[in-house]
């Protein structure tokens, strides 16, 4: 797919940080025009959605800084150097949870920003839990509270603006579709 | 929701761009320790579902440079200074696609990634479509193409990874649940 392909003339590194780097393109546009692109890059990232036994999904909440809340999610983690999303998908369910799981269903993976970022999202699903009999420790900065919820209580959570972020309103919706009720 | 909030305890300006300004916070974490966090600040987008009368998908095609390849997405764009979502939405649609409408249903809003950026997209639905007399122009730098799907033909372009980002992603799944065929 290189439609209307920008050529890059130029790349100007900003910023090389721990999550994200930031780079400015000179690109040369399809009509011969200069024009500049601001681009994050990320290493990508990977979300389970996680069904009980008893039919609830389980959410994490957590502080989100960029937007200074905190909002309720699907577990989810960035992906390591060199690792594959499942071992992504296994790793976060089981840090944030406490639960393991044998059978990821793979769902879907999206670009969440493709205007400014390279992030790419990997969905995975999972009804078939087993409670881990040790705790798995999380990262050291973060802090995460979990929360069971019923899909008509997660919609009521989205309506209320507290689950709010693309991956778990789609979550939401994937498991409609799926015919959950 | 100020559950395991981050206190700011300093800010560093990185980069302040035409789209996108970056800063990294210093923070202290609910355990009392430090850590930084890397932010990307957006001003916010609005995508629309255009459905026209014989029942096709109104998508567009443009080059992505932050992925080096193009996309096939429902139309978008970012919120200009104090514009009204819904006048975003209406303006992206015109100048994008050529329609306008008079009937923009709010469908939903989501933080794109929450971990590193504040960027929120709202989404619209319309099946009110009017061809315009007069196109309107895009902006400079933008080049684009049409392209009217039925649900099912979408459906294979998200397997051919032809339409691969959140919105456009959220999109499909939301017309599946308006019970489209």
């Amino acid at each position: 797919m290189r439609k209307f392909e920008e050529k890059t003339l130029t790349t100007e590194k900003i910023f090389d940080g721990k999550i994200i780097s930031v780079q400015v393109d000179e690109v040369k546009l399809p009509d011969g025009n200069v024009s500049k692109r601001e681009i994050v890059k990320h290493p990508g990232a990977v979300a389970v959605i996680p069904v009980t036994s008893d039919g609830k999904i389980i959410f994490v909440e957590q502080f989100r800084k960029p937007l200074d809340r905190s909002l309720i999610e699907i577990p989810a983690g960035k992906i390591e150097l060199d690792e594959a999303p499942e071992v992504t998908a296994k790793r976060e369910l089981e840090e944030e949870t406490g639960y393991t799981t044998d059978t990821l269903t793979y769902v879907t993976s999206f670009f969440t920003s493709p205007g400014f970022s390279n992030e790419i999202i990997h969905i995975y699903f999972t009804d078939q839990l087993q409670k881990l009999k040790n705790e798995v420790a999380c990262d050291e900065d973060e802090f995460i509270e979990l929360i069971e919820l019923t899909l008509p209580e997660a919609e009521q959570y989205m309506t209320d603006k507290l689950i709010y972020d693309a991956k778990t309103v789609y979550a939401i919706a994937y498991l409609k579709l799926l015919g959950m009720r």
